[in-house]
């Protein structure tokens, strides 16, 4: 992980611009017909006019072999050691909403479910009710009175909601009351340190008056709760690289992510287009920008490799606006794999494009996984993705004399 | 090194199996006439077919530089940190004759020797007596009675021995009474802990009554003994990686590193084909198999190029039965280098060859150190093979939300 100590002492504030563009689940796998990558597939002739004047290489966002979510993905390229800090649910979630937790709120991820007559769960999502039943349901627990206690319960989608419970003292260190399973019966919550019994005994009184209220809306007769955690006390990028970060992103979980760093959100549109006109028009006020590519991912996710290819094409078209108006150091990457032929997230590393005046380049010409296998960063682990970008951008002084 | 909380609360069991295929001391370096290595140099066609669809890399064992003896060798490839989990020497030669030692147990190597009229040490080694002698010697030790303590005295091979101090409180932690070196007296042997005094004054006590039984057996006058150890606690592979793990392996000493960690031992016949046949026959009832071949190393220590080519080949050959079974996983790799040159372990990483269905190929088509140089697992350190086994078998479960 990266020495913030190190980094810290110095890290010297400079009118360079850097860059850090996170196509979410970018590296990818052969498609089977052609044997080729996603990124491999894509034309793009921006990414590779970037990575032949730059340098690349292939990232580790944990560890080999280990598939990251999306929390760890992002921490590990902001340079947060992603095993250090752990983001627990209930916050990811909150965040995930874009819900302003304060320091010492408690969160914890809720479910809607539905149990029998003996009270143990039969579906634990409550069969999946729509969002509005959802949100109208949350507000029925606005009666729930905890006494020292502020209550918020917030719709996410579907079954899910939030609850943040704030006062004097509370600590998260409970256990979930979600079984995870049918069958069972919800458990009590049981405090898991000394100092957490007050917040057990809470989760628990909800509980209880969650269940009275919930009795007559069959399916969602009954409320599960896990994950309870606390906003990770995280030190911000300002704080360790003496940066004045903006972030730019679609989705509400990347903008909760990026201000649990301490970056500046910025208002956007609504496209990809949009994301990259904002940081133009953003340019002047801040000397780091992530700038976060949804779509990459959900189309992995879904298993559409030529959405995939043609969302990483949108981009790179995109860029050109960027190139213009030749930022000090620009970042390419992704925050773990998404092989559409996996479906899913996957361990394999992901592609890193590193240009700046300041490189020494390779001999690599394109874009793409197996380019970057013979790339001048080698294999490396993400944490350093940060510490390079610094470098590069000439913000870090001489360690040692 | 791996990390276990990581990875038990990830791992997750699954039908797909994973083989791991272990050369003992596979890396090598060029023949002065050649240029090339012994793996270079043997015609491998099953081997050059798998790293073609696969991915393949450079594993350093314990860390460059390094030269590695068999127990930190295939404790890394297991994923054990081999500078965490030191395996002594008594302990080493204990499990290498197969001993069965339990918890709590003290073993110590011992050494048959030869001393002078005034106790100096003449021969460490008593002309390196016959095996047959060793063993009759050791059996002389049964009249040997320490109140509270059952002992075990087995022969391994020439002058060399074993001694196992069972009994309640016993602990390691004594020095060596083996000065190491002719011309000096044996050491008494003393407690490097408080609590290890018992077990010093036990030592000591068997020194003297094996030296009052070998009086008249010279040049088997006299016993040494170093290296006392425990089994260590390691966390089995079941435990960590939640796999049901058998091991196939000629030689008794490779067999019982893969009792410590928690393999069950197959029974074979007496050749590498046997081992390939015992793992078909027993493919259905284990999920991760472990397959050592040690003709590779002893070839090596023996400095015979030739051979170990021959061996190479023998193993590429015995591999298509494997191949057509299709596991998920196959790996090929070594414990250490054993370059015929150097007619001993060395330092190089060993070559790597990782193949699945879900592998990122990279464009290494044959198998050898040279290629490996340019393989996409770049290079890394031996204890990470076993998580990327693990993701390759989707076996590890996502981290973090």
């Amino acid at each position: 992980m990266v020495n913030f100590e190190l980094i810290r002492g110095i890290a010297q504030p400079s009118p360079s611009k850097i860059i850090l563009l996170v196509l979410d689940g970018l590296g990818g796998l052969p498609n089977p017909h052609t044997g080729r990558t996603e990124l491999e597939t894509a034309d793009t002739p921006n990414l590779d006019r970037l990575v032949a004047k730059g340098v690349c290489g292939l990232a580790d966002i944990v560890s080999p072999g280990i598939t990251p979510g999306s929390a760890p993905g992002h921490l590990a390229l902001f340079g947060y050691d992603p095993l250090g800090f752990i983001i627990g649910r209930g916050v990811l979630e909150a965040v995930g909403i874009d819900f302003s937790l304060e320091p010492g709120d408690v969160a914890a991820r809720g479910n809607f479910c539905t149990v029998d007559k003996t009270d143990l769960v039969t579906d634990r999502r409550a069969g999946r009710i729509s969002t509005d039943k959802c949100a109208e349901l949350c507000q029925l627990f606005d009666k729930i009175v905890i006494e020292n206690v502020r209550l918020f319960v917030c719709p996410v989608r579907e079954h899910r909601f939030i609850a943040v419970f704030r006062g004097e003292g509370l600590t998260s260190g409970v256990t979930d009351s979600d079984p995870q399973q049918i069958g069972v019966a919800p458990r009590t919550i049981t405090a898991l340190k000394p100092q957490a019994s007050r917040m057990a005994n809470i989760a628990n009184q909800f509980i209880a008056e969650a269940k009275k209220i919930l009795a007559k809306h069959y399916p969602a007769n009954m409320a599960l709760l896990r994950g309870f955690s606390e906003r990770p006390q995280l030190p911000t990028m300002g704080e360790i690289y003496k940066l004045k970060p903006a972030a730019i992103a679609l989705y509400p979980m990347y903008k909760g992510l990026a201000r649990l760093v301490g970056m500046e959100v910025l208002k956007t549109g609504t496209t990809i287009e949009d994301e990259f006109l904002t940081l133009k028009q953003n340019y002047a006020n801040y000397d780091f920008f992530f700038l976060h590519i949804k779509g990459t991912d959900s189309a992995g996710e879904d298993g559409n490799f030529e959405r995939k290819v043609r969302i990483i094409e949108e981009v790179d078209n995109a860029l050109s606006c960027l190139i213009g108006i030749e930022p000090d150091v620009i970042i390419v990457t992704g925050d773990h794999s998404t092989p559409a032929i996996l479906k899913g997230h996957s361990w394999h590393p992901v592609p890193v494009l590193l240009h700046s005046k300041w490189c020494r380049p390779d001999k690599v010409t394109e874009f793409s996984e197996q380019a970057c296998v013979s790339g001048g960063l080698g294999r490396f682990p993400a944490t350093q993705i940060m510490p390079l970008a610094m470098a590069h951008a000439l913000k870090l002084a001489k360690f040692g004399a």
